[in-house]
């Protein structure tokens, strides 16, 4: 079965989360990037207890890619120490997978 | 422990998503289907890369059903190539997994 | 590898949503809470098949904290049999990882 990896990725915004999905997609490091533009978050920063308007990427990628595409929104993301986790998945509709798996050609 | 799994669906927008998640439902396919009404999404379709609004579906069902819930979706869907993914489950409040199972009668 | 666990729970509404992601990131159970304010549901609640308007709590913590953190969320939810899901961490930004586990000391 095609091996496949969500991202879960914050941001500060609806821009930049599609400034980063739109690149993720532009350089075939991800298939496809969902966004949802509006989240609320609450976290410990430097001491205090803080909450702040986010936004989400679901990024869609090969397993393979996975460091390679944290690596680059790492590269481009405005904070020093941005959210990314890797969600597994356990199969799906086995076209799409496959889909997923010609839009990033191997590097 | 009860085997939940989450399918992750998109759509071409609320409208659809509602359709979709009232029917599987419904149909007892899922014990419960929740709505994200507002997503932007960024892929490649057909060499030229694309952005448009969809919509979200969280699936809960029981690990058992998952693929005849698949079945279904793809069955009923507007893309030919529908996102359908798998996300494990690794555990959660007993009751609720228990609700899942009560709701959806094995076939 | 840091092991890093998921929570995803729903909430009758954004005000629930964002009283137990802060309480949770108060008390140290969660490093983190994204809440997304508007979500629809659709499943079965005795017998009839409802919809609703929810939000969603994406709550991230230690693995080892889930269960306590989720016990403090039935105790303070509204539901009767509230929606907490564990979804598996296969991974990530390793910063971001240390994070988490930098504010969540373990009890």
């Amino acid at each position: 079965m095609r091996e496949v990896m969500l991202l879960y990725v914050t941001a500060s915004g609806p821009e930049e989360a599609k400034r980063l999905g739109r690149h993720l997609v532009e350089r075939r490091l991800a298939a496809c990037v969902n966004i949802f533009p509006e989240m609320h978050s609450f976290y410990w920063w430097e001491g205090k207890l803080e909450s702040s308007r986010e936004a989400v990427l679901l990024v869609k990628t090969r397993k393979e890619l996975a460091e390679a595409a944290r690596e680059e929104i790492v590269r481009l993301h405005s904070y020093s120490c941005p959210c990314i986790l890797e969600i597994p998945v356990a199969g799906g509709h086995p076209p799409f997978l496959e889909w997923i798996y010609a839009e990033t050609p191997s590097r």
